[in-house]
Protein backbone atom coordinates (compact mmCIF):
# COMPACT_ATOMS: atom_id res chain seq x y z
CA UNK A 1 0.00 0.00 0.00
CA UNK A 2 2.78 2.59 0.99
CA UNK A 3 4.25 2.01 -2.57
CA UNK A 4 0.97 3.74 -3.85
CA UNK A 5 1.41 6.76 -1.68
CA UNK A 6 4.57 8.64 -3.02
CA UNK A 7 4.65 11.16 -0.63
CA UNK A 8 4.59 8.85 2.38
CA UNK A 9 7.47 6.54 0.62
CA UNK A 10 9.66 9.12 -0.21
CA UNK A 11 9.67 10.72 3.14
CA UNK A 12 10.24 7.43 4.72
CA UNK A 13 13.60 7.07 2.52
CA UNK A 14 14.19 10.43 3.52
CA UNK A 15 14.40 9.09 7.36
CA UNK A 16 15.85 5.88 6.21
CA UNK A 17 18.79 7.63 4.98
CA UNK A 18 19.58 9.12 8.15
CA UNK A 19 22.66 7.42 9.80
CA UNK A 20 21.53 3.88 11.66
CA UNK A 21 17.63 3.98 10.62
CA UNK A 22 16.78 0.75 9.32
CA UNK A 23 13.45 0.39 6.56
CA UNK A 24 10.76 -0.45 9.27
CA UNK A 25 11.71 2.18 11.54
CA UNK A 26 11.68 5.04 8.32
CA UNK A 27 8.48 3.78 8.03
CA UNK A 28 7.10 4.25 11.13
CA UNK A 29 8.57 8.00 11.64
CA UNK A 30 6.58 8.50 8.38
CA UNK A 31 3.85 7.63 9.60
CA UNK A 32 4.32 9.51 13.24
CA UNK A 33 5.00 12.54 10.65
CA UNK A 34 1.18 11.70 9.65
CA UNK A 35 -0.16 11.90 13.03
CA UNK A 36 1.29 15.40 13.56
CA UNK A 37 -0.99 18.35 13.29
CA UNK A 38 -0.53 20.75 10.27
CA UNK A 39 1.78 23.09 12.18
CA UNK A 40 3.99 20.30 14.13
CA UNK A 41 4.91 18.98 10.66
CA UNK A 42 5.76 22.68 9.48
CA UNK A 43 7.68 23.16 12.63
CA UNK A 44 10.00 19.71 12.17
CA UNK A 45 10.18 20.56 8.20
CA UNK A 46 11.66 24.27 9.36
CA UNK A 47 13.68 23.20 12.15
CA UNK A 48 15.63 21.15 9.86
CA UNK A 49 16.50 23.57 7.21
CA UNK A 50 17.08 26.31 10.48
CA UNK A 51 19.70 23.51 11.58
CA UNK A 52 21.68 23.84 8.09
CA UNK A 53 20.85 27.40 7.86
CA UNK A 54 22.59 27.96 11.21
CA UNK A 55 25.31 25.85 12.20
CA UNK A 56 28.59 25.64 10.83
CA UNK A 57 32.35 25.62 11.72
CA UNK A 58 33.91 27.66 14.58
CA UNK A 59 36.85 29.55 12.87
CA UNK A 60 39.01 28.54 16.03
CA UNK A 61 38.56 25.07 17.06
CA UNK A 62 36.30 23.90 13.68
CA UNK A 63 33.62 22.63 16.01
CA UNK A 64 30.03 23.06 14.90
CA UNK A 65 28.12 26.46 16.29
CA UNK A 66 25.64 28.47 15.71
CA UNK A 67 27.53 31.91 16.18
CA UNK A 68 30.69 33.74 14.92
CA UNK A 69 32.85 31.69 17.30
CA UNK A 70 31.95 28.79 19.53
CA UNK A 71 30.80 29.01 23.33
CA UNK A 72 34.57 27.15 24.75
CA UNK A 73 36.77 29.29 22.49
CA UNK A 74 34.72 32.20 23.26
CA UNK A 75 34.97 31.34 26.95
CA UNK A 76 37.50 33.62 28.79
CA UNK A 77 37.52 31.18 31.57
CA UNK A 78 38.95 28.31 29.96
CA UNK A 79 42.58 27.49 29.85
CA UNK A 80 43.96 28.35 26.08
CA UNK A 81 47.36 26.76 26.94
CA UNK A 82 45.88 23.09 26.07
CA UNK A 83 44.13 22.14 23.48
CA UNK A 84 41.97 18.59 22.79
CA UNK A 85 42.20 17.31 19.54
CA UNK A 86 39.02 15.18 18.69
CA UNK A 87 37.86 13.22 15.34
CA UNK A 88 34.21 14.57 15.61
CA UNK A 89 31.67 17.47 17.05
CA UNK A 90 30.06 14.64 19.33
CA UNK A 91 33.30 14.06 21.19
CA UNK A 92 33.33 17.37 22.53
CA UNK A 93 29.86 17.13 23.82
CA UNK A 94 31.20 13.76 25.89
CA UNK A 95 34.28 15.61 26.70
CA UNK A 96 32.15 18.53 27.84
CA UNK A 97 29.96 15.88 30.26
CA UNK A 98 33.08 15.44 32.32
CA UNK A 99 33.49 18.41 33.47
CA UNK A 100 36.91 18.52 34.10
CA UNK A 101 38.51 19.39 31.10
CA UNK A 102 38.86 23.09 31.46
CA UNK A 103 41.28 23.79 27.53
CA UNK A 104 40.29 24.23 24.39
CA UNK A 105 39.67 21.93 21.56
CA UNK A 106 40.30 21.02 17.97
CA UNK A 107 37.98 19.61 15.73
CA UNK A 108 39.41 17.08 12.50
CA UNK A 109 36.49 16.45 11.35
CA UNK A 110 37.64 12.58 10.73
CA UNK A 111 40.20 10.44 10.93
CA UNK A 112 43.19 9.26 8.62
CA UNK A 113 41.55 5.96 6.82
CA UNK A 114 43.28 5.54 2.99
CA UNK A 115 41.25 2.77 2.51
CA UNK A 116 38.86 5.82 2.37
CA UNK A 117 40.19 8.08 0.71
CA UNK A 118 40.77 10.22 3.59
CA UNK A 119 44.07 11.81 3.59
CA UNK A 120 46.04 13.71 6.48
CA UNK A 121 44.91 17.17 4.30
CA UNK A 122 41.09 16.03 4.50
CA UNK A 123 40.76 16.72 7.84
CA UNK A 124 41.45 20.11 9.44
CA UNK A 125 45.02 20.05 10.36
CA UNK A 126 46.50 22.98 8.67
CA UNK A 127 44.18 25.12 10.68
CA UNK A 128 45.91 23.24 13.83
CA UNK A 129 49.30 24.02 13.08
CA UNK A 130 47.99 27.46 12.23
CA UNK A 131 46.85 27.58 15.83
CA UNK A 132 50.08 26.16 17.17
CA UNK A 133 51.97 28.24 15.29
CA UNK A 134 50.56 31.60 17.39
CA UNK A 135 52.55 30.18 19.98
CA UNK A 136 49.99 30.25 23.02
CA UNK A 137 49.36 26.36 23.30
CA UNK A 138 51.39 24.54 25.53
CA UNK A 139 50.36 21.13 25.64
CA UNK A 140 48.30 18.74 23.01
CA UNK A 141 45.97 16.08 24.59
CA UNK A 142 45.38 14.00 21.16
CA UNK A 143 42.33 12.01 22.05
CA UNK A 144 41.07 10.13 18.85
CA UNK A 145 39.39 7.38 19.44
CA UNK A 146 41.20 4.24 20.12
CA UNK A 147 40.60 2.06 16.77
CA UNK A 148 43.16 1.24 14.07
CA UNK A 149 42.69 4.86 12.32
CA UNK A 150 42.19 6.58 15.15
CA UNK A 151 45.81 4.92 16.69
CA UNK A 152 47.21 5.92 12.91
CA UNK A 153 45.81 9.43 12.88
CA UNK A 154 47.20 10.10 16.49
CA UNK A 155 50.94 8.71 15.24
CA UNK A 156 50.72 11.18 12.52
CA UNK A 157 49.58 13.74 14.49
CA UNK A 158 52.70 13.14 17.27
CA UNK A 159 54.92 13.29 14.63
CA UNK A 160 53.46 16.39 12.76
CA UNK A 161 54.12 18.12 16.24
CA UNK A 162 57.84 17.23 17.38
CA UNK A 163 58.89 20.26 15.06
CA UNK A 164 57.50 22.73 17.73
CA UNK A 165 59.75 21.94 20.89
CA UNK A 166 57.90 24.26 23.08
CA UNK A 167 54.66 22.15 22.82
CA UNK A 168 53.84 18.87 24.78
CA UNK A 169 52.25 16.50 23.16
CA UNK A 170 50.02 13.64 24.96
CA UNK A 171 47.71 10.90 24.18
CA UNK A 172 44.76 9.76 26.13
CA UNK A 173 45.20 6.78 28.54
CA UNK A 174 44.01 3.50 27.98
CA UNK A 175 41.04 3.86 30.18
CA UNK A 176 39.05 3.92 27.22
CA UNK A 177 38.50 0.40 25.97
CA UNK A 178 40.15 -0.40 23.01
CA UNK A 179 37.82 -0.59 19.56
CA UNK A 180 35.17 1.50 21.32
CA UNK A 181 34.66 4.94 19.99
CA UNK A 182 34.30 7.58 22.82
CA UNK A 183 31.23 9.36 21.78
CA UNK A 184 29.77 6.38 23.78
CA UNK A 185 32.37 5.91 26.67
CA UNK A 186 30.86 6.78 30.07
CA UNK A 187 31.78 9.89 31.94
CA UNK A 188 33.92 8.29 34.84
CA UNK A 189 36.30 6.05 31.49
CA UNK A 190 36.64 9.23 29.84
CA UNK A 191 37.83 11.38 33.23
CA UNK A 192 40.59 8.50 34.05
CA UNK A 193 41.50 8.46 30.13
CA UNK A 194 42.13 12.33 31.18
CA UNK A 195 43.65 11.73 33.99
CA UNK A 196 45.85 8.98 33.19
CA UNK A 197 47.08 10.74 29.75
CA UNK A 198 50.94 10.28 28.87
CA UNK A 199 53.67 11.80 26.81
CA UNK A 200 53.80 10.18 23.21
CA UNK B 1 27.79 21.29 23.91
CA UNK B 2 24.41 20.77 21.96
CA UNK B 3 23.11 22.92 24.94
CA UNK B 4 24.63 25.53 23.18
CA UNK B 5 23.76 25.04 19.62
CA UNK B 6 20.01 25.48 19.66
CA UNK B 7 18.84 24.92 16.59
CA UNK B 8 20.98 21.11 17.02
CA UNK B 9 19.11 20.53 20.16
CA UNK B 10 15.40 21.90 18.56
CA UNK B 11 16.16 19.52 15.54
CA UNK B 12 17.12 16.74 18.11
CA UNK B 13 14.16 17.11 19.65
CA UNK B 14 12.00 16.82 16.99
CA UNK B 15 13.11 13.81 16.03
CA UNK B 16 12.88 12.44 19.63
CA UNK B 17 8.97 13.58 19.30
CA UNK B 18 8.95 10.69 16.68
CA UNK B 19 7.32 7.13 17.73
CA UNK B 20 10.25 5.19 19.30
CA UNK B 21 12.68 7.54 19.27
CA UNK B 22 15.34 7.48 22.05
CA UNK B 23 17.41 10.54 23.22
CA UNK B 24 20.51 9.26 21.49
CA UNK B 25 19.14 8.26 18.37
CA UNK B 26 17.35 11.78 18.00
CA UNK B 27 20.95 13.60 18.58
CA UNK B 28 22.73 10.70 15.94
CA UNK B 29 19.94 11.54 13.74
CA UNK B 30 20.26 15.44 13.98
CA UNK B 31 24.43 14.97 13.26
CA UNK B 32 22.99 13.49 10.06
CA UNK B 33 21.15 15.92 8.91
CA UNK B 34 24.35 18.58 9.25
CA UNK B 35 26.23 16.00 7.52
CA UNK B 36 23.60 16.64 4.39
CA UNK B 37 24.41 19.23 1.84
CA UNK B 38 21.60 21.95 1.82
CA UNK B 39 19.88 20.38 -1.11
CA UNK B 40 18.81 17.25 0.75
CA UNK B 41 18.32 19.14 3.71
CA UNK B 42 15.72 21.16 1.66
CA UNK B 43 14.04 18.04 0.34
CA UNK B 44 13.96 16.34 3.28
CA UNK B 45 12.49 19.56 4.70
CA UNK B 46 9.97 19.12 1.59
CA UNK B 47 8.89 15.72 1.67
CA UNK B 48 7.81 16.25 5.90
CA UNK B 49 5.22 18.96 4.67
CA UNK B 50 4.43 17.13 1.21
CA UNK B 51 3.69 14.39 3.44
CA UNK B 52 1.13 16.20 5.42
CA UNK B 53 -0.47 18.09 2.42
CA UNK B 54 -1.30 15.52 0.20
CA UNK B 55 -2.41 12.52 2.50
CA UNK B 56 -5.74 12.50 3.67
CA UNK B 57 -8.61 9.66 4.49
CA UNK B 58 -9.83 7.88 1.49
CA UNK B 59 -13.37 8.71 1.93
CA UNK B 60 -14.70 5.35 1.48
CA UNK B 61 -12.43 2.77 3.32
CA UNK B 62 -11.24 5.95 5.42
CA UNK B 63 -7.11 4.63 5.02
CA UNK B 64 -4.37 7.36 3.85
CA UNK B 65 -4.36 8.03 0.24
CA UNK B 66 -3.08 10.66 -1.45
CA UNK B 67 -5.83 10.60 -4.41
CA UNK B 68 -9.22 11.14 -4.33
CA UNK B 69 -10.02 7.61 -3.68
CA UNK B 70 -7.47 4.93 -2.25
CA UNK B 71 -6.15 2.52 -5.23
CA UNK B 72 -7.64 -0.54 -3.56
CA UNK B 73 -11.41 1.08 -3.37
CA UNK B 74 -10.81 2.18 -7.38
CA UNK B 75 -9.47 -1.05 -8.42
CA UNK B 76 -12.53 -2.53 -10.48
CA UNK B 77 -11.01 -5.99 -9.46
CA UNK B 78 -10.99 -6.53 -6.03
CA UNK B 79 -14.09 -8.10 -4.21
CA UNK B 80 -16.53 -5.57 -3.18
CA UNK B 81 -18.83 -8.19 -0.88
CA UNK B 82 -15.90 -8.48 2.02
CA UNK B 83 -14.75 -5.80 4.11
CA UNK B 84 -12.21 -6.50 6.37
CA UNK B 85 -11.76 -4.35 9.22
CA UNK B 86 -8.52 -2.90 10.40
CA UNK B 87 -7.46 -0.78 13.30
CA UNK B 88 -4.73 1.22 11.64
CA UNK B 89 -3.65 1.67 8.13
CA UNK B 90 -0.54 -0.22 8.92
CA UNK B 91 -2.45 -3.06 9.45
CA UNK B 92 -3.61 -2.86 5.47
CA UNK B 93 0.33 -2.43 4.24
CA UNK B 94 0.71 -5.58 6.37
CA UNK B 95 -2.54 -7.41 5.03
CA UNK B 96 -1.54 -6.40 1.10
CA UNK B 97 1.94 -7.97 1.80
CA UNK B 98 -0.60 -11.30 2.02
CA UNK B 99 -1.88 -10.76 -1.41
CA UNK B 100 -4.28 -13.09 -0.65
CA UNK B 101 -7.04 -10.69 0.16
CA UNK B 102 -8.89 -9.58 -2.54
CA UNK B 103 -11.59 -7.86 -0.63
CA UNK B 104 -12.08 -4.01 0.33
CA UNK B 105 -10.55 -2.61 3.83
CA UNK B 106 -12.25 -0.51 6.48
CA UNK B 107 -9.98 1.19 8.76
CA UNK B 108 -10.97 2.26 12.04
CA UNK B 109 -8.30 4.52 13.11
CA UNK B 110 -7.91 3.21 16.65
CA UNK B 111 -9.17 1.01 18.98
CA UNK B 112 -11.69 1.18 22.03
CA UNK B 113 -9.76 2.27 24.95
CA UNK B 114 -11.64 4.25 27.36
CA UNK B 115 -8.63 4.69 29.84
CA UNK B 116 -7.52 6.63 26.80
CA UNK B 117 -10.53 8.20 26.19
CA UNK B 118 -11.60 6.50 22.52
CA UNK B 119 -15.24 5.40 22.92
CA UNK B 120 -16.76 4.31 19.72
CA UNK B 121 -17.89 7.05 18.55
CA UNK B 122 -14.27 8.32 18.39
CA UNK B 123 -13.79 5.77 15.83
CA UNK B 124 -14.88 5.32 11.98
CA UNK B 125 -18.02 3.26 12.63
CA UNK B 126 -20.22 5.91 11.34
CA UNK B 127 -18.61 5.60 7.95
CA UNK B 128 -18.75 1.37 8.42
CA UNK B 129 -22.40 1.17 9.25
CA UNK B 130 -22.87 3.55 6.00
CA UNK B 131 -21.01 1.46 3.85
CA UNK B 132 -22.96 -1.04 5.08
CA UNK B 133 -26.14 0.51 4.78
CA UNK B 134 -25.50 0.91 0.86
CA UNK B 135 -26.38 -2.99 0.76
CA UNK B 136 -23.23 -4.46 -1.40
CA UNK B 137 -21.57 -5.91 1.66
CA UNK B 138 -21.73 -9.61 2.27
CA UNK B 139 -19.21 -10.20 4.73
CA UNK B 140 -17.44 -8.45 7.33
CA UNK B 141 -14.18 -10.19 8.68
CA UNK B 142 -12.96 -8.35 11.64
CA UNK B 143 -8.99 -7.69 11.96
CA UNK B 144 -8.03 -5.88 15.22
CA UNK B 145 -5.30 -6.90 17.04
CA UNK B 146 -5.63 -9.77 19.82
CA UNK B 147 -4.82 -7.29 22.33
CA UNK B 148 -7.00 -6.40 25.42
CA UNK B 149 -8.50 -3.79 23.44
CA UNK B 150 -8.44 -4.98 19.82
CA UNK B 151 -10.60 -8.06 21.37
CA UNK B 152 -12.99 -5.61 23.23
CA UNK B 153 -13.50 -3.55 19.48
CA UNK B 154 -13.83 -6.36 18.25
CA UNK B 155 -16.70 -7.61 20.63
CA UNK B 156 -18.50 -4.05 20.38
CA UNK B 157 -18.50 -4.23 16.02
CA UNK B 158 -19.97 -8.24 16.17
CA UNK B 159 -22.74 -7.13 18.32
CA UNK B 160 -23.05 -3.57 16.32
CA UNK B 161 -23.22 -6.03 13.30
CA UNK B 162 -25.69 -8.21 14.29
CA UNK B 163 -28.67 -5.91 12.90
CA UNK B 164 -27.78 -6.96 9.20
CA UNK B 165 -28.96 -9.82 8.70
CA UNK B 166 -27.41 -11.10 5.24
CA UNK B 167 -24.26 -9.93 6.24
CA UNK B 168 -21.67 -12.06 8.12
CA UNK B 169 -19.16 -11.44 10.11
CA UNK B 170 -15.99 -13.06 10.66
CA UNK B 171 -13.12 -12.72 13.09
CA UNK B 172 -9.34 -13.27 11.99
CA UNK B 173 -8.33 -16.82 12.89
CA UNK B 174 -6.09 -17.02 16.11
CA UNK B 175 -3.03 -17.89 13.76
CA UNK B 176 -1.59 -14.10 14.97
CA UNK B 177 0.21 -14.55 18.68
CA UNK B 178 -1.68 -13.25 21.49
CA UNK B 179 -0.33 -9.68 22.78
CA UNK B 180 1.03 -9.14 19.21
CA UNK B 181 0.58 -6.50 16.85
CA UNK B 182 -0.61 -7.20 13.04
CA UNK B 183 1.68 -4.56 11.64
CA UNK B 184 4.46 -6.60 12.63
CA UNK B 185 3.35 -9.77 12.29
CA UNK B 186 5.00 -12.44 9.17
CA UNK B 187 2.79 -12.57 5.78
CA UNK B 188 2.19 -16.73 6.84
CA UNK B 189 1.47 -15.96 10.24
CA UNK B 190 -1.14 -13.46 8.66
CA UNK B 191 -2.04 -16.07 5.74
CA UNK B 192 -3.19 -18.44 7.94
CA UNK B 193 -5.10 -16.28 10.19
CA UNK B 194 -7.10 -15.43 6.97
CA UNK B 195 -7.48 -18.64 6.14
CA UNK B 196 -9.20 -19.59 8.96
CA UNK B 197 -11.34 -17.23 10.11
CA UNK B 198 -14.12 -18.40 12.06
CA UNK B 199 -18.15 -16.98 12.56
CA UNK B 200 -18.14 -14.42 15.77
Amino acid sequence: MAEYIESLQRLAEKFGSLQGIGKKNAMKMAFSVLDMTDEEAADFAQAIIEAKEKIHLCPICQNITDRDICPICADEGRDRKTVCIVSDPKVVMSMEKVREYKGLYHVLHGVISPMNGITPDKLKTRELLDRINEGEIKEVIIATNPTVEGEATAMYLSRLLRAFDDVKVTRLAYGVPMGSYLEYADEITLYRALEGRRDI
